[in-house]
């Protein structure tokens, strides 16, 4: 028998071990063996918030090294990549450090909690020239893609109207407690999955130019932890609908709700042009139904997701098999590592999500206003 | 054997035999054998333009006589309930006169090209005390009745959002031409079709307080008739999208769009309340989607319609048949004789048909002025 | 004003005022204000078994007379069709005398409560020259009849596979009680429904020469009546499942299943070509799904019902506003009354419910004898 | 920092590196990170059938040694578990050199190209004791474990029905060539993806006691080679269905089917109870359809995947997000290192595979007996 290694390394620094640590974690080990990467990751080093958890997280997500300081995960040379998966209001003192160090960062959607703060990173990144990414993950659908390719090619003619909601259940109830995701810097149904929705309409369709929003709480006090029977004020939407202008001049609308009772992950859109259609939900993530007026027969036809849609085929040869929401992170995964080594990359970089979150602050002073509002770059 | 002849009988007298004059002829020829209506309808007198279409449509329809002139027709002594199916500009005169002579009105919808001239036809009504009713025939659904009765007994806890739409295709070529459907009295997708969303979004969830709108024309010019190449400016709107607050501080948005290519008849909403939700679409027609918290097993349940959603039982003793968008005209007329002979009606009577078109003309004033308009009354 | 009546009129003698009686009483009352019909039917003579309900059946219905005697109504000079709507051993009697008073027969299916009966039946009306049709209205449908298009015109390819199913729930319950349904004659799911996805099998792909069956009662005894206590046994089938081979090669499955829990009309079936495929349920009778190898994108296309498939443009010139199960019985009733006027009619005839018949029994023979069993004829 | 290396490893040994290679490969890489496994698998060596082969896959697949001979790999001290995922001949003499030398045998369906193979198989592995696993991985599905447990816990009655299918459209093309999977030992649609419907039948319903086959090739005659103009005769089936009998007394039916035009993997079915009814696709693997006769609405409930659905919270806390087929070979996966270090596993062993088999070959002799024939044990 032989050993073998052959391939450059890059070394991955992971702060936060939560659901999306977790998630990145395993998209880390999993893709050098799906994908063609130019660099294979290691994963080096996991820190966290004590040193009893960060222990854990290095043994459960497999990493060689732990540590309760990011700091020390920054500046170890070791370290070719920052993943940042930690509180919001800690994405830009990690990012800014990860920068000054010269890593590539990668960082967990919102990019900040504040448009100002995200322009400090966006800026910081472009004036050290570091790769950076940001986890908006459900671009990376091999169908979105594809919906893409269609739309850039004019498969659906000239783009009229766009479609959107993200709508979740995970705050249905007046008895899910307060949280980060409560937290007015930052938080709200908008800023947390109205992103996505705005993300998608951006790769999609192009820049928003103009928004009329209507933003609004439905459950005016929440529990100041689960279970607590002490309640507090909530200061952020849990509900808002937005008009959309397009810089293209197509026109829509969005709504981002996480009160949405019954719906786990309604990430929807309808696409119409003048010469075809699309409509998708994640809750059907490997359907996108396509309408093309020159078609021989009238109607959607249902695309499944398959091989001939990119990169499917690195996750399995046969059209049928599917994919799961952590298939889209390896392929997120794939597309820093491309970056990392120089090639281009489909994924959001920090420019981009300032440029959505943009969007979402002129959606709120819109709201605020109740007018139509620009927005600003 | 024996001759049998014994329930009381009104006689129809029908303006117009167009799409909707021939689905009202044959809700008038099958009600009597399906519901146990207060009154049989007698196909009397029909009138068109013409001595020779209303000849015609005499003959095709089954009427015992014919007039090209609809004065005598509302004049008719045998005529208890007069049917307009005339173009809409003619909405007014031809009911006024009804009116005037003490005749039952049924409308197709709009009631009027403008909310002045259906505020005149709605007061005219009540003033002499005439039962009215008008043409939204989509909420005659034993479905839609359905979920209103879910959501009036709480199924759903308090309505929090509502999210609707419909959008066809019949206007996505820049080539379909300019018709009644373009003309500014009256026309436009939000008049048009927008009306109906409304009129479903007031039935199921209450009044609108307050819109803003946003009003496109795709398509600036279109032919001036069929195959034409002379073409004209279009001032009316081909996509409108708005927000909506309802008067129980629920939210939402409508779009109306009849460029909707790919699309045929997505009548379709969805309804989220604080226990549970609904959705549908009138492209399935015979189903309703009920998500309930309180539920055994979490998920939107189908339900099929069937006999115990009435009036589904008149048609068919048996689920799973389904109905069509003639036995919605069916159950439409089934009120009207109803109500013509002293009963309750669900359906929209003239009063209501004005505060849809009030909503209407609201969102068309907010889309010029860019702001929140209060809705009339 | 003038009186119109210049159409010859024909008179309908129905037997039976039971859901298939209304449901063609309605028909015969749509029809002519639809369809462009050579002769416009007249509801003249209705039997049933009592003066009582007669009366009131020609009441609710709309007839000129009734009678208990259908010996009365066979005779009757007035009457040029005869529509049997009877109990299935009654099918027989009636029927040989209408053929032998010379009217066009309109019978239920089934034919009659053997095959026996029902090939002199078909005899009968052959040697006399007769015009019959048997309702096995869910051929019907626009998109059923677009489908036999789609195959006969090769679009996808030879047909190598059918795969139907025709399973509702009516007596799921182990209290459903005995009925004409258990009765051995003529009675089981496979005469009751399955004989539904034979008919459809046939139309679409063809007679089939040789079949494998697999009988089944799921519960052994019934209660006498609804609600009683005394239980009777069984003696036919809840479910079928059947191995078909066609004339020409084809081969496939059908189920018929009666105790489907949680079904109400799934009629369903996938065709499949070497150039394409079709499948469809009566659970969404407006839907056709659509697959061809040759097409620009991959996937079924979900065709709806429209103007395109004929006749649903009798019903409605839009797309998207469907079709119900009453619809289908006003084709079938136009189509009857074509054949009646010398016209072709797409209807089963005596002789191709015998074939039906046919099938039926040797599923049947072959179960009993657990052996393939060659179709006879 | 501190370095971290705490579990037991296990040296893996995966034999071939196709499509169920690479998968493997990926759910080695990822599982420790997902689950709380008891050992942590360790990619230690990769055979294949030549070095360049070998070492290509070794680096691609991040194996740490490689071999063109797979005797070496089996009689590594460092592998703990023989994975394979060589052609299918080649599977009982690496597992029966892997069982000789008491390794945990891990191995890609079906087990072997004969029964008796499979038994030989079976034996060896009982006498041995060593723990088996064979890759049905269809079954690892949450919501497959959920309808287990539905069925188990009485939640759909006594069942009555089963109707499956597997159905995809990879042989659909008559010039889709000879390969492996046409090869009569072992090749065929109903031995190559019939066995995953029959596996998941005995999995939610149990043992099939009797069948009655019908296998047929639809294409004579395949190309030697994709290409290649010569073509030779097709000796086993494109196409069977098959009637089928539970030891329950449960009745039912599968297609199996690799020329589905238009099908990609429509591994589907609905299990009919007394109380309730399940019905599934792998289309949308994502999603369970439920009805239940005492539940508060009438209609089947589309339950999505989520953490309620043991595994999927080990992937995702949230529901929404889906799994995808690579997912499902984790699970496989985890459930091996549980039986490898002696804890309880779902994944069928070499017996349960045997069974399948012998159903399989129970089908194959019916059809051509054409009779039902007893599966043997």
């Amino acid at each position: 028998m032989q050993s073998l290694d052959d391939r450059p390394h890059v070394g991955i620094g992971l702060v936060g071990s939560g659901f999306m640590g977790r998630c990145q974690a395993n998209a880390f080990a999993s893709v050098a063996g799906l994908f063609d990467v130019p660099v294979v990751p290691v994963k080096s080093v996991i820190a966290d918030a004590t040193p009893q958890l960060a222990m854990k997280a290095a043994r459960d997500l497999g990493f060689e090294r732990f540590t309760e300081d990011w700091h020390d995960l920054v500046e170890d040379d070791s370290i070719g990549i920052v993943a940042i998966t930690a509180p919001n209001v800690l994405h830009e003192p990690i990012a800014l450090a990860a920068i000054a160090a010269g890593k590539t960062v990668y960082c967990e959607k919102p990019l900040s909690t504040t448009a100002d703060s995200a322009r400090v990173m966006a800026e910081a990144a472009e004036a050290a020239g570091v790769v950076t990414s940001v986890a908006f993950g459900f671009i990376h659908n091999p169908l979105i893609r594809f919906a893409r390719h269609l739309i850039r090619d004019g498969e659906i003619g000239e783009v009229t109207g766009f479609r959107g909601r993200h709508a979740e259940n995970y705050m249905a109830s007046p008895d899910a407690p307060h949280s980060f995701r409560t937290d007015p810097a930052g938080g709200g149904a908008l800023a947390d999955i109205g992103s996505h929705i705005l993300c998608l309409a951006r790769f999609l369709v192009g820049p928003v130019s103009e928004v009329m929003g209507e933003q609004r709480t439905i459950f005016p006090t929440r529990p100041i932890a689960a279970g607590s029977a002490d309640r507090a004020p909530v200061d952020v939407d849990d509900m808002t609908s937005a008009l959309l202008r397009f810089d293209t001049g197509a026109t829509g609308s969005i709504e981002a709700n996480w009160a949405a009772t019954g719906r786990t992950l309604d990430l929807s859109f309808e696409i119409t042009g003048t010469h075809g259609a699309i409509h998708f939900s994640q809750e059907r993530m490997n359907e996108l139904h396509l309408y093309r007026a020159a078609g021989p027969a009238s109607g959607f036809t249902k695309i499944e997701s398959g091989p001939e849609h990119p990169p499917y085929g690195q996750f399995c040869p046969a059209p049928g098999h599917q994919l799961g929401f952590n298939d889209l992170k390896v392929i997120e995964v794939a597309e820093l590592l491309t970056a990392h080594s120089g090639g281009p990359s489909r994924a959001p970089d920090f420019r981009e999500a300032l440029n959505v979150q943009l969007t979402v602050d002129a959606i709120s002073v819109s709201s605020r206003n109740k007018s139509w509002v620009a927005v600003g770059n």
